[in-house]
């Protein structure tokens, strides 16, 4: 498969990734534009001044927190595309990815799928095209399925669907079913692989 | 079917609906935390003195907009589910009439789906019992189709997933795509029915 945009993961510090994880949780919990630089200084436990040795502005935190988190699971997902063949495995082993993320990681997904409007024209851009990427990964496992007679065609509108399906289960999933990952994933990928059957 | 909470639509002026309709395009483009009543009253042309005449506070407004776009559609759902009995055409209809809110009143749905954190907590647990009550909807349609053979048991989980294909549409689909409701309608319809098919 070609290789999209920011496929690599950056190196972060301790501190930084400690300040995006309470900012993530106060953006989630409040939303972006309820929350103060104050709020986050505070939180932290850094104070403004501080604060802004590690960040450049609330803005950039905010397309951070997004980056890196799309970066995280383009990286995984190819990884399992590239690592396996069938379709079932492919669906089954990236509909976990996606649902461990939006588990384990509540707040920092809620953050990535709830706040895009938030950002700034052209971080917005860099944001989109990563979810441009992710999805492409699917794009391809669903052609692929095609070619080998597994899948009916789908298009465009139909596989957003299906990822909706996953994004938008944000909002009433939390860590507190941490534990049923795996049932998740089997359910959703049942509906995906059930709804896409040749 | 047992009629749950809020079923029938109030009346409203002609004014207030007209506040409600420009105050969610700004909430829904800019985020409800980062628009202001003095930009909700220049953009409506009232200024803040006459606006405060027609809603109490953004809150009540944002709270207003959630309540009067779940009626709307629970009316509409109920109707539907009185008037047809088989699940296919149940479907299909269900499938439309949300579709086509998620489309044609694209900036109240990302309101309505994207905003209730940002409610005060008496009217985000009224708003989630009209989440709930619609949910409800979908749910005896399923276990309607289960017992006549058509359906498969379907659980919570996979059932929010499903309604989460479409509430995230509201994400990448606008007012520009209204001539495609009925395709779109059909597309996610058909999902469902292939997925859940016994």
């Amino acid at each position: 498969m070609a290789k999209g945009p920011a496929a690599s993961t950056v190196p972060i510090s301790d501190a930084r990734r400690r300040i995006m994880k309470i900012a993530a949780e106060l953006f989630s919990r409040k939303g972006y534009g309820s929350v103060g630089t104050n709020e986050i200084g505070e939180a932290t436990g850094y104070g403004k001044g501080a604060l802004y040795y590690y960040i450049r502005s609330k803005g950039d935190l905010l397309h951070d927190i997004m980056t890196i988190y799309l970066r995280d699971l383009i990286h995984e997902a190819r990884q399992i595309v590239a690592q396996n063949d069938g379709v079932k495995e492919r669906v089954m082993l990236l509909s976990e990815s996606l649902m461990r993320a939006v588990v384990e990681d509540n707040a920092e997904m809620t953050v990535c799928l709830r706040e895009v409007h938030a950002l700034e024209e052209d971080q917005r851009d860099r944001v989109l095209a990563l979810h441009g990427a992710y999805l492409q990964i699917w794009r391809q496992v669903m052609e692929d399925a095609h070619v080998t007679g597994d899948f009916r065609p789908l298009d465009a509108d139909e596989l957003k669907g299906l990822l909706g399906m996953y994004f938008y289960s944000f909002l009433w999933l939390s860590s507190d079913r941490a534990k049923d990952v795996p049932d998740l994933a089997r359910k959703f990928a049942g509906i995906v692989l059930r709804s896409c059957h040749a």
